[in-house]
């Protein structure tokens, strides 16, 4: 039964590629774009670049698909980069890992928000006013949805993404055979001149390698989530790992070929796309207001039929779309990690623990948080954005090919098999490669963005990577503190239990709290009331007698109307002259229904609570009493975001209702 | 001892004039500049009403200080205008008064900062420009000294509050010598002409009447804060009510005294104050950038040497500084209602008791938020908060005088003596006048400033009125479904205890928690754990049997990494197979001394403990362990705002120090 039900979640290749490759595959969306945006720095003279600089990304990702590949296979439990990375370089390298990642989540909703912004402006150029309200509300949306627990499922993300592909694919396709048989339309932007911005129209030598060296890292944006599937695997049917790597290299050709179409569509037909709109010449009005369409909005509207085609606003629905959704994967990723960052207690322990709905949500919010506040920095620009995006990325990638080499260095010390051996000797020069061309390509980006925006990339992953260090620290102190050094002396018993029930009022749920107390059977048992009206006092005296109740009450005086102070004396005056007897303060509580009804109620318990907990030798006890809206609120906590992604099942409502007494 | 040290804690008149009358007093402030803003409305044509209208505000406020004199005999104990109305008009008109005041307490530090900032503005000239970063930055400062917890003091209010109604006499003194003398100097902006707004230049009849109640209804913000005396008596010395009725009309005699003085300068030296500085004509520059000084300033410049004279700068800096008092007595006022209220169920019952910080720094905050967004929207513009100020006022004014002619009628219908019944009347007269008066005024002002933003703290009251009745339903709501039908039945108890100790890892929390459950000696007694992990519930069974632990230890099965619902699911079965038995479940619990240790320990404990509570028939018991930075940690609350205006002592450390078992 549980196994059936297991299966029926896993997810089969063909649900699995648009869950973890909406991500990847969104790349497409912008990084074209990105690669001209630099090129025209130098004005139309180094466009001829392009197709280099596609063919270094397109080699690139083949390379990093390769690798992880060898990922998948090797690290089927799904940590991925960080788990690969701790375990063959140690604990502080996988927290490096780690924090960058966590950045990387952040900048995915930045940068999928933004350019799915941006291609709805391209469709509806008179939104390009409300561009940051646009991605801000986005942002809300997705973190609302995710707060809410509305899950990811395969199927919600397939229709999107393969509407995507296979939209991309129809205009690169119908593109192609246009231009092969010499009908070749030109892009709306074809026409107009590139002013070359100051001093870059001399670029030789040094200079233009430099441009070529920025134009390539940000076509590297191509490769951002490409990692998403090795963090996947238990989510695949089996055999895992074999379909996750099939899927892999699927992902990795459909992404190549778009990118590859996308790309010399854009250069046969004169794409041009610069980094501020007033580099271009020719156009009617004023550059500060004009909205340029993006690269995939130019081509579909030149090959597929005009700006008021339905295949152009096909396009742009679905590559919009796919972009949220590439968004919402960073919502469901992030509390992943989290969780497999607190179970080795560098995040706080209840985000590895399912069911804590709490952690989730500050975790969404956060995430929303943070991405919105870098959305309104930079006015929901992609390519300021994008500045920040790749650092991160690479640093992971590079350093899990690293430990994959080391991975199998590791392997081959003690394999005897020539078969595997030879297949181990493969895959550590696959990954070899890897590291070495991710780390080249990491230097480049660090040399070309840095100034630009990735030093904050870079502090905030410094600063997470203190905190998280911070944390297990913490926790590392606190289980030596409690480590049990004499068992026998340390679970010494006190030699008498004190039981002293609460009393503000005689109602149902005091009366219940003094049965429950009375059932226990502490060795003395005692009611205490605090005197802070005294009438009401008398009232409850009379009543006390009225009702001929068994425990003796005792009054507690308060000339301040405190609550909490003459309580907390009475009880630590009785643990001084009573040292060997632990006192358990039994308080009535109501267990509501609604969210306002918590401000209303027990909050002077809690307090009180929270106070007697810092005396030893206390223990306090919670009378629950279920008020009439209690079952509204009585259910399971909602699944966590990310549950798809780990291969978990749907929840099953088993959680039996409580039965009244 | 406890009363010495009460007779401490009270305040002598001398002491009390400051802390109560730095709100009234600073009225002062800006009343006479709110009435020459008016009038100037149809250019200097109208300023021959100046007199007319002040003495008209001097006689409300002789009439106002009369009745409220009534009240603090009447009713001594401090509940102020809210009492006396909901004591003889009903619940629900004194939950109207109620609202009202809450909305002016904000208003209360709106007007008062901005009015404060508007002097240092007349003084440092440049600061114009920061007019709004000022305010703000003063309600953040008091929100951050009562949330700290800074008490009032008599002393801390007493020298700046004489300083300004020092400072102010000498100002009225010398202007009139001066004036006396035939020296009659001019103030700064006595050249300058007045522009007419349109079509006001022509007012006669019923215009000329509206622009007069326009005018008195703004004069009357002199009045503000008058009854805050009648809402801390008990913090007087004994006789009370004596000395209180004392230092109000000290209080009053202060304000006219001021007021009048302030205003005869004002007419002699020709102050101009207008709405909009481009009014003026005569300047220099820009109107729009013009701008205008106090009306106190001007004053201080013309009276006491000039805008560079140390006298100038004194005069400044006092009544900003007194402003920004009045405006933290609303910091102290706002609780002390809100606690009465409380008291009465119509806000959260644990905003009644002392004691509980968390309850008072909601208040806090809330006032801070609302006042500073308020000063946000209106650019600290003190003309356009004082719109919303006044109505408020004088609905409680009116209620509070209505309730007292009915308290009066009460009192002589039974009463015989003819003494007792003449003071009775006479005093019904005085009340009689009051309400007559207040409620015109109340009226006047509904009309004149109803469309000028009143209409927003009506829309405030209304919605606080309507949030309080809520509450009060729910709470009586709550009483009737707890109240014992049948007492013997009720408290029937549970045939036996099963105890459940939750286990996670075996450490000293763990067993303590073990040790205090066997001293119970529950009927039957259990350890559970939830096998989130397989190698550490082996390691923790065979822990279990090396330290030959006496309780069973049974072991819950998780597949997907949950806590919670194994635990719920397995006392619930119990609950349902042994439906007669209550279930103890202990739960060791870390204290911790830093707020961020509770993000890092506890969360699951919690949120485990508030699913279980759910179940009837389940007991939750926090077994405490305190960890070594726990001590940080255990210090009472810190003392309640607003406990010096309502006569309560300082705190004594009395709550003794935790032992060590």
């Amino acid at each position: 039964m549980r196994s059936e039900e297991l299966g029926e979640t896993l997810l089969p290749k063909r649900l699995a590629l648009p869950i973890f490759a909406s991500d990847p595959l969104s790349s497409v969306a912008y990084a074209t774009g990105e690669i001209l945006l630099v090129l025209t720095v130098g004005g139309t003279a180094f466009l001829y670049l392009t197709p280099w600089i596609a063919a270094a990304v397109v080699a690139l990702m083949a390379v990093v698909v390769m690798s992880y590949r060898q990922v998948v296979h090797a690290y089927p439990s799904g940590g991925g980069s960080y788990e690969v990375v701790s375990k063959n370089l140690g604990a502080n390298s996988g927290l490096v890992v780690a924090a960058s990642l966590l950045v990387d989540y952040v900048m995915t909703v930045a940068v999928s928000v933004a350019s799915g912004v941006d291609n709805i402006i391209s469709a509806f150029n008179g939104l390009a006013d409300y561009r940051v309200v646009l991605a801000l509300a986005f942002v809300v949306l997705l973190a609302a949805m995710n707060l809410r627990g509305v899950r990811e499922s395969g199927k919600a993300f397939a229709a999107p993404t393969y509407l995507f592909i296979g939209g991309i694919l129809l205009m690169v396709v119908t593109g192609l055979i246009r231009v092969v048989f010499g009908d070749n339309p030109q892009a709306p932007t074809a026409a107009f001149g590139i002013t070359p911005e100051d001093h870059k129209d001399t670029l030789a030598g040094l200079g233009l390698l430099l441009l070529g060296l920025r134009a390539f890292a940000s076509g590297c944006t191509a490769l951002t989530g490409v990692e998403a599937i090795s963090n996947g695997v238990p989510a695949f049917r089996t055999p895992k790992a074999k379909n996750a790597a099939t899927t892999m290299a699927v992902m990795g050709i459909t992404a190549v070929v778009m990118f590859v179409g996308v790309t010399v569509l854009a250069m046969t037909s004169h794409v041009h796309y610069v980094e501020n709109a007033c580099q271009l010449t020719g156009i009617t009005g004023d550059c500060n207001s004009y909205t340029q369409q993006t690269v995939i909005a130019q081509l579909a509207s030149t090959f597929l039929g005009g700006d008021n085609s339905i295949l152009f606003y096909f396009i742009q629905a679905v590559t919009a779309l796919v972009l949220i959704l590439a968004a919402n994967t960073a919502f469901n990723g992030f509390p992943l990690l989290a969780s497999i960052l607190a179970e080795h207690r560098y995040l706080p322990r209840q985000m590895h623990t399912r069911g804590d709905r709490l952690a989730f949500s500050n975790g969404i919010i956060a995430l929303a948080v943070v991405a919105g506040g870098l959305l309104w920095f930079y006015q929901a620009d992609v390519t300021s954005l994008i500045h920040l995006y790749i650092l991160g990325v690479f640093t992971s990638f590079t350093l899990s090919q690293i430990g994959m080499v080391r991975h199998w260095n590791r392997a081959l010390a003690t394999e005897t098999d020539p078969a595997v051996r030879g297949a181990a000797q493969r895959s550590r020069v696959i990954n070899g490669l890897g590291a070495v061309t991710t780390a080249l390509v990491l230097v480049i980006v660090l040399i070309t963005k840095f100034t630009q925006g990735a030093w904050l990339a870079v502090v905030a992953a410094v600063l997470l990577w203190l905190m998280m260090r911070g944390i297990r620290r913490h926790y590392d102190a606190v289980s030596s503190e409690l480590a049990i050094e004499d068992p026998r002396e340390e679970s010494a018993k006190p030699s008498k239990v004190h039981g002293v029930v609460l009393v503000s009022k005689l109602h149902k749920a005091t009366l219940r709290a003094l049965g429950y107390a009375q059932a226990f059977r502490p060795d003395t048992l005692e009611a205490v009331t605090v005197a802070v009206e005294k009438e009401a006092t008398d009232e409850l005296k009379a009543q006390w007698d009225s009702y001929e109740i068994q425990v003796p009450l005792k009054v507690l005086d308060s000339p301040y109307r405190e609550i909490t102070k003459p309580v907390v004396n009475y009880v630590r005056e009785y643990r001084r002259t009573s040292p060997r007897e632990a006192v358990a303060v039994f308080i009535p509580e109501y267990v509501v229904g609604h969210w306002w009804e918590h401000l209303l109620h027990n909050q002077s318990a809690l307090w009180l609570k929270s106070r007697l907990l810092f005396t030893p030798g206390v223990m306090v006890i919670s009378v629950p009493w279920q008020l009439a809206s209690a079952p509204r609120a009585d259910r399971p906590a909602r699944r966590a975001p990310g549950a798809v992604r780990r291969g978990e099942p749907a929840p099953v409502k088993d959680v039996p209702e409580p039965q009244k007494i």
